[in-house]
Formats: structure tokens, sequence, C-alpha cells
């Protein structure tokens, strides 16, 4: 479509950690270091700070061995950031400085890989190289396990996130049944404003060991249902599991979770989580069961030896082609999953879509999902999830523990 | 060395749940169904409960797939009781009880997997039915996450748990270092009176990404200590990574987790963990960094799908040496382990130890293995635990999520 450029290329990753954005990462960065077009691949530390602080890294320079491992390392390699840019209209400090940095590299490609906001970035800095004449092909690599962009299927991270929800949940749900006892465990799992996490230990229910109840912040909560709810299977089954989004939020809005902070001497739970303990406390109240509160913590989103290798390959896949797309002349878009079940199996198509069509929206689970109780998933929901789920990496271990990359960071000068 | 002994097994599960203990009972049950001595195989429902309940399923009955399956299911599949019998001096009421159930079946060998308890309950048992003139066999299977028991070199579900925990920091110390802001992170990890478990996060450490320091329960805590501790790792890192046990206390003997309880307004923080979160605050307070607390909670004791495959072998093998010893004439012995180590290679040996020689003494980490600042572990510990912890199991999967044994249960007549 248009004529070959020429040029550096920096990679950056964005906002929280999954177990596969490094996985992307070693898509972009095997490909550019690939590609003709591509003199050299720098990976900015800690994402577009890197790039504003002049630390860049070059990837040219790293062992190929060990930039495969990148494939089965969780976190950001990197390093990350949650830098909110300006409007370059309102403060174009941060641009200028950007431009300044590509120029004294020759950076003409530049691949982002993050969430929304980080798609909204990419998207302001396609419109300034544009106004300031520079050519220099802007492409968003998706990420982010709350699976909440929108325009795609799915994100890369999600489904190795939702993987390691639903074995935990099996393995706590049969942990949490041996007493004869009473006992309901609470587990709560991340998400503040989409349920696509907290929906996924609906898997582990499917396949015979989960959740009794899960609760979700698409649908308003009411603690006096809940409880109803909770109480009613203690009492016919004397073990309940409940798995509840962080996000879940009373009818006005407030989430379940800040009321607690309120509630006692500002603790600080907000930010350690603590929505699990609370509930527990009031159904201990409640039902005078043993109850027991179970964070999944970040635990969920860097479980690497649970990934899904789907995932894996979906991850490296989009890196790879947000490469192969600038290289052949696209600017500002975003590579997305798009899904196609032919004869009944799951096949996921690569397309392009604008970056100013990403932002700022937050896809969330089809109420339609979502049972009538609002206390559980319909079957549409684990037909979603599950294709995206499989498949088994083969983990590079040392010693029966993770090998992972070792990388030089060998910076620009 | 005996005559022939005929007639029934009952095996039976006690104590908290680990990754491996049904590995046991897999071993218990396929060696009883396959000795000709042993004419029926009983599972007891909640261990010495089912017996005294008359609550039995009958092994004999279960498909044979499904039952190796046990070899990859966590937490107790038959159920699991904390039933702390009376010393039979003082009140018989439960062993004639028991006599009268053995009777009823024709019962002449009992297998019990557990811990210090457990081996005390087999104990007084296998004494009651010599002083009844009941001939019956009894032999005790180890098993306990906190390898704390005495004559063993370790626990089967004690390296599946550390296989656990080990990873798990790894994968929190990539997380947890992805932004170039400060963080600190504190993981509970379980063990009230050994600090075997929390030692194991050591293990991430040695292969290049785990925690900064590890407090164990072997040695007084002294929370300014701890503090100076973290504060000069965080002052010279910006990040610091810190591994408790849930078992440290101060000089006094008081579990440092306790001191939250009473400090706060009644909250059960004791029961629900809150170590982490706990000592989290107070490095908040100190540093002014960002500090999250993450309690690993039962996850690290059910983790079946990171089990280690010598865990889960040298499980089996227990099992299965109990019923081979019993029905060759043996009595009132556990199962134990001997380390042996040929050209630097480990080699495990099943040996036999009185049960009177197993209860009421817990086996600590050495003091000679831990550091001199009391803050970590020596290489003694690494090489240890390391070889307990080698080998990947085969999982049985179902659509990429674990396929647990489902047992029939058919409760004898």
């Amino acid at each position: 479509m248009s004529e070959k450029l020429i040029g550096a290329a920096i990679f950056g990753q964005s906002g929280g950690p999954t177990a596969v954005i490094n996985a992307s990462a070693y898509g972009v960065i095997r490909a550019a270091l690939d590609a003709e077009e591509i003199t050299k691949v720098y990976g900015a530390e800690h994402g577009i700070k890197g790039v504003l602080d002049d630390r860049l890294f070059v990837m040219d320079e790293e062992d190929p061995e060990e930039l495969r491992l990148l494939l089965h390392t969780p976190s950001s390699a990197l390093g990350s950031c949650r830098y909110k840019m300006a409007d370059p209209e309102v403060d174009d400090t941060d641009y200028k400085r950007i431009l300044e940095i590509f120029k004294k590299y020759n950076v003409r490609y530049f691949f982002y890989n993050g969430g929304n906001d980080s798609m909204d970035t990419c998207n302001k800095i396609s419109r300034f190289m544009e106004s300031a004449d520079y050519e220099c092909r802007v492409m968003g690599v998706p990420k982010t396990i709350d699976n909440d962009l929108y325009g795609t299927d799915h994100c890369p991270g999600f489904a190795s996130a939702a993987k390691y929800i639903a074995t935990s949940c099996m393995e706590i749900n049969k942990d949490a049944r041996v007493y004869d006892n009473g006992m309901i465990t609470i587990v709560e799992i991340m998400g503040r404003h989409a349920g696509w996490l907290a929906g996924s230990a609906a898997l582990a229910t499917e396949f015979g060991s989960g959740p009794d109840l899960i609760y979700l912040p698409e649908v308003d909560f009411d603690m006096d249902k809940f409880l109803s709810d909770v109480e009613k299977i203690y009492k016919k089954n004397g073990k309940v599991l409940v798995a509840v989004s962080e996000g879940i939020h009373y009818a006005d809005g407030s989430f379940v979770s800040e009321a607690k902070t309120s509630a006692t001497d500002g603790f600080g739970h907000a930010q350690l989580g603590g929505l699990a303990s609370m509930l527990a406390e009031i159904v201990k109240e409640r039902t005078g069961a043993k109850v027991r509160g179970i964070e999944l913590s970040l635990l969920q989103r860097c479980g690497a030896h649970l990934a899904s290798e789907t995932d894996i390959e979906e991850a490296c896949a989009s890196g790879m082609e947000a490469v192969r797309q600038a290289v052949s002349g696209v600017t500002g878009k975003m590579v997305a999953f798009q899904r196609e079940t032919i004869d009944g199996d799951y096949h996921c198509k690569l397309v392009l879509i604008p970056l100013t069509d990403v932002a700022n929206y937050e896809k969330k689970v089809p109420l339609e999902w979502i049972n009538d109780e609002h206390n559980g998933l319909k079957h549409e929901f684990i037909d979603y999830v599950l294709p995206l789920i499989q498949g088994e990496p083969k983990l590079p271990l040392e010693h029966s523990l993770p090998r992972y990359a070792r990388l030089k960071k060998v910076l620009a000068k």
C-alpha cells in the first residue's frame, strides 16, 4: 500500500501486568528484529515514561533464546507505568519530548501494549506526530486481564487469568468441603467494573467443583438478597462457596468494599482488598457458620504457570501482526480479535480497529449471560470463555521452578 | 514373620488436606484391593468419625480409573476430621464403638493417614485392640504440609505446598516490581509452629525472583528489627518482597497475628489470617511506601496443579508400603522416609518407626539453617527442600481444567 519506511522501532508496556503481556512483547520484538525495514528495536523502560526519560533498552543486544523465554515470563519484563498523558491541545510538553526522542533515534515505528488508557496514549501520540509532520507508524497491541476493551472479542491476558481463577476455585472448593461441619468460603476476584474474571469462576462449577454463587459488578448488589442466597444453600448443604467480583456495588453505585473502609478505622482496606474478609464477617454474623474469606490477589494476573496456550499464542500473534501491518503501511490502529466459530470449532482472526474507537469504552458481561437471580452465569458465558483457556504451555523449568527470561537491558545512548 | 491375617481393611484421612493426601489414599486402597489377605476395603467418611458413625464407603465398588485419578485430586476425597480421641484409660467409649464396628465388618487392618494427632489416634487404637485381644494391624501413613512430623526426613504434602509457595513467590515478585514507584509486598505463609513452608519461599530467591526477607517461627520476632530490615532494602532498591510465617511470635511467645486481633474490634482476623494486612499497615506507616499484604491462604495446601511428582510418588508409595507391611505382620508403626544421598543424587527409602515415637513432638527447621540476621535461610535449607519438589505430574485434564476423581461412595451396610 505505501512506500517502505526505514527506521527504528520502540515498544512499550503499560498498565497492570498479566501472565502473557511478555508474550505480546516477544511477538513485537521478534517480528521487529526480523523486519528489514526496522533498523533497530528499542524497549522502553516503564512504558512511555522510558521514552520521556530516554531510557531505552536495545533489544538487538539480547540473546534470542532469552527473548523467547518472554513467552512464559509473567508481568512486564520492561517495566510498566500508569502515566496519563495530557491532551496535546492543552499541554504538548510530553509530546514534544517524545518527538525529540523519536528524532534522536530515528524512530519510525511505535508499538504500545496496554488497555484502554494505553490505546488513548497511542492515539494522542499518533495524532501529534501527524500534526508535527513526522512520519511514524503507531500501533496498539491489546492487553488486559479485565477483558473490557471495546472492539475485540477478548483481550490477551484475560484467558490465562480466567484459567487461574477457575482452577484455583476448583481446588478451593475441594479443600473447603473436607470437614463434616458447616463451612462458607468467599473468594474475592479482580475486576473493578467488568465481571469477566469473577464470571470465569463459573467454569469451575461447570466442571464439577466450583462456586455455588457468583456476583458480578454488571448488576447492583443487594446485601439482603446475598445473605438469603448464602443462607439457603448453607441450610441445604452445610457448605457454600461464593465468588465475588471486587467491583460489586450497591444500587447507588457505591462499592461494597468501600463501605468497609468507612465502617472501620481507616485501616486502608480498599487498597489491600478486604472485601472477602468484610463479607465473611457479615455472613458469619448472620449464619453463625465458620466463614473464610480468600482474596486471589495479584496471583490471578501473574499466574504464568497456569497460562492458557491459546492466550500465549494469540498474545504473541497480535504483537507480530502489529509489526507486519505497520511495516506494510498501516498506522493508528489496534490489533483486535474476531471470533470465528467454524463447524463448532473456535478460531481467532486478527483484525484492525481504529485507535479512536477503542479508547474510553468498557466492554462488560452482557446482562443476558447473567442468570435471573443475579447470582450465577448462563451457558452462553461458559461457551464464550471455554475455548480461550485451552491448551497447556510447555513451561521452561529449571529445578522444577519457572525459568524466566533474563534480559541484559543494555541502555541506548 | 507371622501367619496370614484374613479380613477387611479400613482406611481413613485425618487433619488438614494437602495436594497429595489422596495419592496416599490411592496407595493404600490400590494395594489393599490387590492384597489377597484383605477381603474388602472400606474408606471411612471423615476419618475416625466415619468409623464411629458406621459411615464406610466400599472401595471395591469404585471404578479403578476413577481411583487412579486420586493421584491428582487435592484435598481429602473421603472427607477429613479433627477429632481428638480420649485416652482409653480415661474414657473408652469411642474405642468400644470402634471395636464393635471392626467386629461388624471383620476389620483386621486399619490404615490412618494424618499428622501428629492422627498418629496418636492410631497408637491409642492399636493399644486398645491389643488389650481387648482383638487382632488388628494398625498402620500410620504420614501427611502434613507443615513437615513437622518426628522420625521422618519429610512428610508427604509438604513438598507440593513448598513448590506452590516458591512458584507463587516468583510470580508475585515479578508482578510487584513492574512500576517505577516504590512497593513493599508482604506474603503470609502457613505454618503455625514450624517454618518449613515459609522457608520454602527461599527457593524463589535462590532461582532469581523471590523474597528479600523471610521470617520463621523458629526464632523470636522483633518488630523493630523487622522494620529496619525492610526499610534498609526499601531505601536501597525501592522494592521489597517479604515472606512471613503465620506463626511468627514475639519473645514472650505471643503470636504477632494475635496482637492484631486484640488491637482491633474483635473482627476475628485470627481465623481469617490478616497477619499480612496487619504488617502491611505497620510498614506503610513507617516507610510511607505503597505496601501490599498477600495471604497465600489455603491455595498453598491444595494446589494440586503445581504438585511435585516426587511428592505424589512418595505419598503413594508410603500408602502401599503400609499395606505391604501390615499384610506381612507389622503393626503399630508409621511409614517414614529416610533420605539417602548417593553420588549427590537424592533417594528416599521407606522405613518404619513406632507410632509411640511419632506423636506429640514437632520437628522444626534447624536453627543452624537460618541466617544470623534471622531474616533468611542458608544453603542447607535449599539443599534439603530442592530435591523434594522435583518433577511435574502429568495432570489429567478435561477442557484444560483439572479432572478430579469422582467416587461413587457406596455405603457399607
